[in-house]
């Protein structure tokens, strides 16, 4: 492979960076790959056109536009993805590897292309929560919002997954509104860039969405303002010296880091060896451990088990590390390749030589021992035991980002608690145990120090996903020592990019500035049925009123009758009225739902395909016998899925003869756009 | 008035701290009100109290126990108001200045906690958003929830609201379970700390939950860690100076900071002179300017107007401040009361020469007149004007906090809201319209600069509750120079003081670790009717399985004509065939619901007494003529709201004779408990 040098993308140009080239070794011979330089760069510049072009271009998009754009991007992604495999082995990564870090992110693509269709609305607005009443005649009410923050995302990468770790953050930026500029680091910025090419040869982006920068961001943080978000991943100590730059400080730039973490995992009280969740810890120990050569955030660094196991679970630990294939990541029966880099080897040795200083000590691998090809990154899995973890501070402080992992025993529930807590803030913790009692004492007493926390045992290990499995539906991320910051979790992820704002109006302001009919809205009356009109033909506030139909005694005894809910309140005027709520005999709230049904619906083909659902339902006042009622229902939002179908949001107000309101709902329907 | 010597509350001790005094004085006369000192205090101590005693003293009550305790705060708040407003004089306020803090305050308790008991569940953890699947047959699922942070929460406050200040912070901390320490500032502490001794002497907290520093924070931040929150308010300087502490940084302790804020509000284009909206404007901004002296984060310090419209403004802004009475707040036809300091109007002073030097100038007011009573911190109202708000930058960013503002020309849309925006971030920002198509443009391009916006007309403004005012149930904080921080938003401002983790696992784990039933977790099939148990006689989980009834085609006419539903879906066999979803005629999502019903409600008198609501009903597989259906009926969640009313939320699963899902729902009653 001919050494080539990255190039950036800066104002929607792949620009050579100028000045002092830095040379990146491939991890399994050392050869060199590439070399980059982002000298000579107009940061601040990138910013600007971020802002100015990038930003308005992605605005004028509506949720699902951006949605449908993410998933064009995957799209692309997975037709091009042998050319990143072959990259991917010169980072020491087997297939497998790999496949999480490129077929994971355009999954992460795919997850959130999803997501955004599903649940947010086809509009630029999004709504956070209920209407909230302010005054007594509702002409005063509180909505919050959420609309894409007008600055840029700077993305800051760490070496181990150049993919995903890219895709990750893009998706939900992308969908928020908010253009990008992905800075990755340098061991790995030759797959990153490539992946990056194939997004931008797609040409499904808009201009100035995405920038690329190979090599040191320069002056880009002295440009930052409240509107930009700083996204980083990677050590405590980078993170530290970017989140204290004056101006992040100064213009309280959102910065959202996930950093260092001792992740644990705990074997339950009653995971005794033998038991399926004792070989299921021991399996999920020795996978964290050599998956990616253990270069992972989320990688199991302490494995705790009750102190009378700790000897068996060091037992069959050793044994399956002693038997995991290190070697090319080329070859087929490799079962763990290299580290990203020689240098990342020193670092590792450094932090074992750490450990053991403190009182851990090596009971599997060997450390110095260089198997494979000569020049390449190879190291051993090593394991290592703190037999008095409360004594060994550094076994909870110093993390080895490498297959390195140490197993240290516990005394009861409280001690594998405090234990785990001690890594002062995790990404993730995962529990073995068939308890639900210990689960739930577990997950109460450490959920506030973890970010994820998965609990295993014998019924649910075959569909997991794994304890160091970041998922495009959770949230990554952990307090304290992870950085304190949240990636993903669908659309939580989403409002990172987004500003909420708390909007005081009159209702129609409020329908005006969200594009959604709100309650005390303004209302159309239309004079074609709306199930007779397409989703193009109908606007939000259209609304068709029925007629008023009257409900009898009768009818209510013939509902009951009919369906079998003879609920004393409906049938016994002398038992309902002794109810504290009611005045006498009621009619069913199904029965109020059926007859409103009754009077809106259009009976023939048309549209409307089905009714897929109801929301929100309340019964506000009750309906007695000679009561009548009537309907009003008004277009609340729409959202076209695809060319075949949509839904439509329709509020349903049903009104009495006194124009009290009776029960109001939301209801779904499956239409044709 | 004796001076006293102003306690601390540390250790649940009343502690004088020790070493130099520091004298506060009052604001109308300049004569000493009370010292203080936190000299000696153990401040590392504290912390450790509030972590060890205060945190699991709270986290064992659910929020309903929490939220009951705050209505009890605010209820022995009301008790003793008056000795509050007695005080209240010395800092400068009036009686209705004074009711903002004061009956504000404990209205923002009354909201948390009416909030809580609506809102959160009857027990410790909180589920956020719905149940992921994660997997193809179910047995490993997602679910967020938030638990309670094990640190404290350190409360630094402001001078200008003593009371509101300190509860609108405690109400989200106590609810979310974790134990505050309160530092208010110094000038107005003995409001703060009289306030404080009112909610002690109530005997309503545990041990541990609250304590008090009157004086400096000593060497607190050397001891914060990652479970920790700072919620700050003051000004940008102060801010910057603790939120990069260096153990702050290091640890990611989260910091919620409402600093400086330039504030503006935007005369419409469509409001000219002779409109309401002109009037309001103008009054909403006078009002601005002299609640409080000026003295509030909210008040308007920018009004931007269509250049046209500026010299009304002008003229009709000194007409109303002429007349405003600044004088003795403790009389009764006193309209603006001192400032909290004679040192606070020098700076006032300070900053208005800057906007002079800056370009701005006086229109109306003089700085150097000092009315009323001698000694006292009076400064009447300045208004200023800049005629070139884009050469004149200084408006942007000098935030006299005193009854100051700064009137400017705007030349259309665009460039309002770009003028709005040059704030760089702020807490409200209002508009003045009768245009919906205004407000919605303004509103898009100008809320992600701006935590909360108003638009105000004719019709809404007589409900309005003003510019000025932060509500319990919405957001207070703005991105960039307003803080980035969030604060309230009703049980948003919860979370602020939880962690939110992503629990993996199977559905009998999410339901013993949320307390909650969840789809695919434990049902317990029970053989009394769950219509005849009290809810405290109701476990989660509890299951009524009903026997199943056929549906015949019969049913489905009778069903469409007694309803009127002739939908072609039910009545066609051919045109229900034709659609894209049927296989045939279906019978109709009503009577599904209301046959459901008739297999599941026991008629009798009983616990239950009514069917309030339904949420979340997806209809999943058709029901054709023949097929039948049954019911599970599961407890889902209850919550006691008194002792005579209780709502129940039971999980119901629609099942045809094949075990396929029919619909699910969640069914709301009302019971007796």
């Amino acid at each position: 492979m001919k050494t080539v040098q990255l190039l950036n993308y800066a104002l929607d140009s792949w620009t050579p960076g100028g000045g002092q080239l830095a040379e990146i070794a491939s991890a399994i011979d050392g050869s060199p790959v590439a070399t980059t330089s982002s000298g000579g760069l107009d940061f601040g510049g990138m910013l600007k056109h971020a802002r100015e072009v990038g930003g308005p271009a992605l605005r004028k998009l509506t949720f699902h536009e951006r949605a449908r754009m993410l998933k064009a991007l995957g799209q692309a992604i997975m037709a091009r993805k042998e050319e990143l495999y072959e990259l991917n082995y010169l980072t020491g990564a087997t297939r497998k590897d790999g496949w999480i870090d490129i077929e994971g992110g355009a999954g992460t693509l795919f997850s959130f292309s999803s997501k955004g269709r599903r649940e947010l609305p086809d509009a630029h607005v999004l709504m956070d929560g209920a209407l909230e009443p302010l005054s007594k005649n509702g002409t005063f009410v509180g909505q919050h919002i959420y609309t894409s923050l007008q600055g840029a995302a700077v993305h800051i990468n760490a070496f181990n997954f150049p993919v995903w770790g890219m895709l990750e953050k893009l998706a939900p930026t992308l969908l928020a509104g908010v253009p990008a500029i992905v800075k990755p680091a340098s061991a790995t910025a030759y797959l990153t860039e490539a992946a990056f090419r194939v997004m931008i040869e797609s040409g499904v982006l808009p201009t100035g969405a995405v920038q690329l920068i190979v090599g040191g961001v320069g002056d880009l943080f002295d440009h930052l303002t409240g509107q930009d978000v700083v996204s980083f991943t990677g050590s405590a100590s980078t993170a530290l010296k970017l989140r204290t730059h004056p101006v992040v400080m100064r213009e309280s730039v959102r910065f959202i880091a996930e950093q260092d973490s001792l992740n644990a995992s705990v074997l339950g009280p009653d995971a005794a060896p033998g038991t399926p969740e004792f070989d299921l810890f021991v399996r999920e120990v020795a996978i964290e451990m050599t998956v990616k050569a253990g270069q992972k955030c989320t990688a199991i660094r302490r494995a705790m088990a009750p102190a009378q196991y700790l000897d068996a679970v060091q037992e069959a630990l050793a044994d399956r590390l002693a038997s995991t294939k290190v070697g090319d990541p080329r070859a087929e029966d490799t079962r763990m390749g290299a580290l990203v880099s020689t240098a990342q080897r020193e670092d590792v040795r450094q932090k074992i030589a750490e450990l053991e200083a403190a009182g851990a000590r090596i009971v599997a691998g060997d450390p110095a021992a260089e198997p494979a090809l000569a020049g390449g990154a190879f190291l051993s899995p090593v394991l290592l035991r703190a037999d008095d973890p409360w004594a060994t501070q550094a076994v909870h402080d110093v993390e080895p980002f490498g297959p390195v992992s140490t197993i240290m025993p516990y005394r009861d529930m409280d001690d594998a608690i405090a234990l785990a807590n001690r890594g002062k803030g995790s990404l993730a913790l995962s529990l073995f145990t068939l308890s639900p009692d210990a689960a739930q004492e577990f997950v109460r007493g450490a959920a506030a120090y973890h970010g994820r926390m998965l609990v295993i045992d014998r019924t649910n290990h075959k569909e997991s996903t794994g304890h160091g499995s970041p998922l495009p539906v959770l949230v990554h991320g952990g307090p304290g020592r992870a950085g304190g910051g949240e990636e993903m979790g669908g659309i939580r992820g989403v409002k990172h990019y987004m500003q909420r704002t708390a909007i005081q109006s009159s209702p129609t302001m409020i329908a005006a500035i969200t594009g959604q009919y709100v309650p005390g809205g303004p209302k159309h009356v239309i004079d074609v049925h709306p199930f007779r009109l397409k989703m193009s033909e109908l606007n939000i506030g259209d609304t068709w009123e029925t007629p008023s139909r009257t409900v009898s005694v009768q009818d209510i005894e013939h509902f009951a009758e009919f369906t079998g809910d003879k609920f004393y309140a409906h049938m016994d005027e002398e038992a309902a009225k002794a109810s504290p709520i009611f005045e006498g005999r009621v009619a069913h709230g199904y029965l109020i739902l059926s007859f409103a049904a009754g009077l809106f619906v259009d009976p023939d083909p048309g549209p409307v395909l089905a009714n897929t659902g109801l929301e929100n339902l309340r019964f506000l006042t009750p309906l007695y016998p000679g009561d009548s009622l009537r309907v009003e229902l008004t277009v609340r939002s729409k959202s076209i899925k695809s060319e075949e179908t949509g839904q439509v949001r329709w509020a349903v107000e049903v009104y009495n003869q006194k124009d009290e309101l009776v029960a109001t709902y939301d209801l779904l329907t499956e239409n044709v756009p």
